[in-house]
């Protein structure tokens, strides 16, 4: 196995024809969203004359909104906006440097996450997904960590965190004086992720940080916001890391990011989860017994897991078709604390053209099981 | 004086009328620049179907180009990309902090180099610029530490490193088995800082990283890159490093570095340097006496200071100008390693509209001197 992070294996891919492997967006545009990007000099122009602070208040409360987070405005007024989440991540990690003594991250989840958490010197204690679906965050050795951090929906699994089991985690958290901290990239892909988490959050009155982002919905050419809510009472200085990376984000996003949250609200976003769907239903189309490959049946998100058979090495099953061209990502990386676990499953994108999932599909199908459905 | 930094000062006056805080490019755009943000609908399709990396090749090429760099891309296959000059230095600081005990550090300088440096609990050590302009990059007790940073271009002062000291203090760093850092950001506004510094520095085999930054430049609405350079030789994993921040920078906004960049070599830069040197202009014009307020006098960059006389309180005044909606930056702060001695200064940005800096100047004076010169 290549001791590349997933992001490396990602940039392998950034040119190739079928390129499934990172988990940007990369479907065409929408006519409605088509119509936002004709509007560019304009929202340029117009976002020069407004006032900075509103034009973002407006993205945040339309963005938050549009997902279904409409109480976080009301929660907090700690709600700041970066260039991605990954820059947020950064910010949330050095703040986490300074207080705590090690995080309990969920497992599996993108490597990025473990990555800049350990630049820091932070410790990790995986939380396993069945532990926190059972509303507990606690390692298999029975260790609480003072600092919770869970993906959700998760990162490849898809996996979503309901409102009871958040509930319970958030409220043991804040028994114990611990920090909870959501990363919620990927919420706008499900429904069931969409309860209002931060009414559940301050009904606990635990200390939490939520890292948004717009960045995994819209094909925007990488043009998005991190966005960073953390509770009145969080401990974390996050103004004051986030004041080391930038001044601000560009109006011109933050224009772009208000009109496409009002869009993604009036069908933009079914539109989108409809798109998904149908990838997912066309990947597993390919396979004659799709049972067979299916990881996480119930996933809504933008990436796909599917299981390689126990004759077959997931590492050389991702080369060979890198060879040809075809870009997946290999799981073992996902998983940060045991990575062999991974090693029987590929992560498939989904957020397409649906005609790119099925040119790919059957040749990930005969990759797999040596056969595939005929188109 | 308020524990607050810079960029935390500068937010303050981000909605401001008379906004002379930060040194964002917030003049309006030329007419040559006007076409190109005319441009952006159809440069998103033209950047979604080109091959990605000849988009940031091309990018790369034209903007070192134009502030003559054109040798950095013979020089060396590392060059990288992120949203930021800042978030390049915070790759830049993560890698630091594994490989060198301690950095030394132009003084002063803007403080979120310092601020990012201390985070990752690299110790500090402070090069005077008269040192510096000596060619010797050696701290007052006459430590030579490993790591050098400097910031040329400086920011506030405009201090320029000319080739001989940055050959004699890359030699020196090379002989040690040390490390050279520069942060060029300024650089497009002083053709003095346009000498090909990577044919320097590759003359000496010295192990170096320079940031560059599109963003001091082109009032782009924050769409900006960072380029980060490293030399071939350079022991810093900046490629891993990078890769926990981001996948990649946005293709639209490689487009338009590339285009901008050639407006720039074609006389969009020679009309930006007239631009900033007219703006300097206007404010020493405000003054009875400019010898009086004026600290940097050959300064090219988009930033001046002025000295506040004995008798008055240079923080009593910003806070007084800011009161009456007037922004400007107290320079205690880029003092970081003796505040004290940048408490007699305020700096001045000058990247406006002439009508703005015409408005402000005599406002300026007046609260420096008593008295301005009638417009």
């Amino acid at each position: 196995m290549s001791t590349e992070n997933l992001t490396e294996l990602e940039l392998l891919a950034i040119d190739q024809d079928l390129n499934l492997a990172d988990g940007h967006p990369r479907q065409s545009l929408s006519r409605s969203q088509r119509e936002v990007i004709e509007r560019l000099p304009e929202l340029y122009d117009l976002a020069g004359r407004a006032v900075f602070a509103e034009l973002e208040r407006s993205a945040h409360v339309r963005y938050l909104e549009a997902v279904g987070q409409g109480s976080a405005v009301n929660s907090t007024r700690r709600i700041l906006s970066a260039y991605s989440s990954s820059v947020v991540m950064g910010v949330v990690a050095r703040c986490l440097a300074d207080s705590v003594d090690r995080v309990g991250l969920v497992h599996p989840t993108f490597d990025n996450i473990p990555d800049i958490l350990r630049s820091w010197n932070l410790p990790l204690v995986p939380l396993e997904e069945e532990a926190l679906l059972a509303g507990v965050a606690r390692a298999a050795d029975g260790v609480e960590p003072e600092c919770v951090f869970i993906t959700t929906p998760n990162n490849p699994t898809g996996t979503v965190l309901g409102t009871e089991q958040l509930e319970a985690i958030a409220r043991r958290c804040r028994e114990r004086g611990g920090l909870l901290i959501l990363d919620t990239s990927f919420r706008g892909f499900d429904k069931r992720a969409q309860y209002d988490t931060y009414e559940v959050l301050e009904s606990t009155e635990v200390e939490y940080v939520v890292i948004e982002d717009t960045g995994k919905l819209w094909p925007t050419s990488e043009l998005k916001l991190g966005i960073l809510v953390a509770s009145e009472n969080c401990r974390l200085a996050v103004e004051k890391g986030m004041s080391d990376v930038l001044l601000s984000v560009s109006p011109l996003i933050l224009m772009l990011v208000s009109l496409l949250s009002e869009d993604a609200a009036n069908g933009g976003l079914a539109a989108l989860r409809e798109l998904i769907a149908t990838n997912r239903k066309a990947l597993r189309g390919a396979f004659a017994d799709p049972g067979m490959v299916e990881v996480d049946a119930d996933s809504r998100v933008s990436v796909a897991r599917v299981r390689v058979p126990r004759s077959r090495s997931a590492d050389k099953i991702w080369r060979e078709l890198a060879e040809r061209g075809l870009h997946l990502l290999p799981c073992g990386p996902f998983h940060w604390a045991r990575r062999d676990e991974g090693d029987r499953y590929l992560r498939v994108a989904l957020a397409r053209d649906t005609a790119l999932i099925e040119k790919a599909a059957p040749i990930v199908a005969r990759a797999l099981t040596g056969c595939a459905v005929p188109a």
